[in-house]
């Protein structure tokens, strides 16, 4: 597939397309070879109709009655959702979620390679964690062309997000994935992505206490 | 506040609430005694007349001219979150991911308390992760009850998430943090929370690509 002339695909279908993807490998190391949108939906919470139109984004068309060949739609999802290609990244904050973040080899399987570690704490600094360094965060703006990184994790506690995703976009990042519960603002050029999980936690809790009730 | 009585709050509020909060506590840190909403739109990607609409909700009013008691304010979202609680979990699933979140004690800090790991790996049974314990995921039926166990993380292989979801349920869990992939499918009365983070990672490739080109 051509990156240039890669479809529009709204958000939230981008969003399911890696559940069809999870279900399809299971399926395909399942020995299946061919599957139908009914298939999948049984698998998952969404129609088969949805799941025909968000393919049908992607130009990936199943054949009447034969269903998606297994291994064409695997292929074409870990294309178009930029799972076979490399993206360095930047580790923002090396404390406990930093550190775990970083030993979580399923990142790097979804193309995303962390090429090392920033933080201002100097008892971590020149450290390294799985073999990814450690470097002063004072160090990103003349480290980052060296390392290539296209993308910055910011990890650092909820009161330093600002800061920091600032520091990053200054030295020339234009993709932020911040962890942290503050809600990050940046000039258009740049993409952001909250991955709260702390904010999860709190709509889980909430819905837990209303199931209960 | 009383549990009982607490008001209906639409989820995507709830999921800025926790914003709202890192926001607040941040202010309360430097000293801040009292808040506008204005003042919080400044430092979020929110409008401020979204951000009284969504704390009117917790029936939490600012006063004119005056604004929000920040100490007031920061205790009102932390209770009303279940940040304050207590809820004991159980990691299935301690790979890559598991061990990860198991050894961020951010979760800790936001009422998570992760009682037990379970794994089918004989290699990993009986090893404990900074003091959790890691038991046969067949012994999870038998040892709810004494953990409490509340929640379940899930942080095995997207392959296997579905079964692992029916094993949660079968021993009585009745909420599911689902780290994997999969769309996990269960009886109304389940709270699942969705986290799959990476497919959070391709909705952020997929913006990197629009944005460059």
């Amino acid at each position: 597939m051509d990156n240039d002339k890669q479809p529009y695909v709204p958000e939230p279908a981008i969003g399911r397309l890696p559940w069809y993807l999870a279900c399809i490998s299971k399926m395909r190391a399942d020995g299946v070879e061919y599957v139908s949108s009914t298939a999948i939906s049984n698998q998952l919470n969404v129609d088969s109709s949805q799941i025909a139109k968000d393919l049908s984004y992607l130009n990936i068309k199943g054949k009447t009655r034969i269903g998606y060949d297994v291994r064409q739609l695997e292929e074409g999802l870990n294309d178009f959702l930029g799972f076979h290609r490399r993206h360095n990244a930047v580790m923002i904050g090396v404390g406990s979620l930093g550190r775990a973040l970083i030993t979580d080899s399923g990142l790097q399987r979804y193309g995303l390679n962390i090429v090392a570690g920033f933080d201002v704490d100097p008892a971590k600094v020149g450290t390294s964690i799985e073999g990814i360094p450690v470097c002063a965060l004072g160090e990103l703006a003349s480290m980052k062309e060296k390392l290539k990184a296209e993308i910055a994790i910011i990890a650092v506690p909820a009161n330093k997000a600002a800061e920091v995703a600032r520091i990053c976009t200054d030295a020339g990042i234009k993709a932020l994935w911040n962890f942290t519960p503050f809600h990050i603002k940046a000039s258009e050029d740049v993409t952001i992505q909250n991955t709260s999980i702390y904010a999860h936690l709190a709509v889980m809790y909430n819905r837990m206490k209303d199931k209960q009730a």
